[in-house]
């Protein structure tokens, strides 16, 4: 018998994933998201929800771009800095010791020490209550060779992103492989 | 230096849902969807993105409804049948002996044997490309009271939910706790 937990977002695993911009004078300022996902692989598209009153949410708006950077475990702490701070009040780059890049594709900046980043022009955004979900396509993944697996892909164990758990509100590492898509179910086929 | 991958849907990490309706018939199915996640806390809305060929996809457009059934790592095999098999040839629950349990919120059916399940009902669908991101109103949570921790949220240590990882194609269970959110990057405000 389950219990009934309410209406809730308690779902898991969210991602934790660093959402870069540039504010309206053009200063690089990122933020964290655990509301996203993909949501078309044709064209490559990956959705991010913010709310309003995000200085994110305003960049995206006037620069039709952003990027998402992937921290490792090791950024755990800026990771929740990120989430915390607004870039009105703090130049979030400087306090963390971290070095904004500006995209050659698309115009938001990202971050240079996480493995993964993720360079997306806005194709739509969706008003859905107190978020508005901005649906970005892919233009190009850029990773740091150290996280690259044999067959090229980037490789969990060594990229070790972090995922959020709503309800305790806590980070998570990836934990051990449960085996291959595609492949581990094909006994009941 | 990064390393271009070009344009492709590698981010991390994608979680491993069941999604649970109806077909044409009453018939209760189930597929597995990575490309999804929270898009809305206020309503609370989770989306997940389905290719039209999927049978699952003209059930929710009909019965304006569907489930998420989040399997723990036990369930592995089964979720990953649950991807590859069409409910059109199959009856994927008699085939993985699990049990469809019809919501009493929606039409739509969940997994018994899943620890956490989320009832929606359909609020938007976008179509992006080749998925069409349906974006679904969470009228409840319910879990079976073995993963919820003392605070009465769930657990993941617990619930043992997987994660998908593009590219390489693996599962993986949620590893070690990293830190409280709004907690670990306090030192840096």
């Amino acid at each position: 018998m389950k219990t009934s937990l309410g209406t809730d977002t308690l779902v898991y695993p969210t991602p934790v994933w660093i959402v870069g911009t540039y504010g309206p004078n053009g200063e690089p300022n990122v933020m964290t998201a655990a509301w996203g996902g993909v949501c078309c692989s044709k064209p490559p598209c990956v959705a991010i929800s913010l709310r309003k009153a995000r200085r994110t949410y305003a960049a995206i708006e006037q620069r039709k771009a952003f990027t998402i950077s992937i921290p490792s475990e090791a950024h755990v702490k800026e990771a929740d800095y990120f989430g915390m701070a607004s870039g009105a009040k703090a130049d979030k780059f400087s306090v963390a010791g971290l070095t904004p890049v500006k995209s050659e594709l698309v115009d938001a900046p990202y971050v240079e020490e996480f493995p993964l980043v993720v360079e997306c022009r806005l194709l739509h955004a969706f008003d859905l209550g107190v978020h508005t979900q901005f649906v970005g396509e892919i233009l190009d993944v850029k990773a740091d060779p150290a996280v690259l697996g044999e067959d090229g892909s980037p490789d969990v164990a060594m990229l070790k992103p972090m995922s959020f758990a709503p309800g305790t509100n806590t980070y998570h590492g990836v934990g051990r492989p449960l085996g291959k898509a595609f492949s581990v179910g094909r006994s009941l086929m």
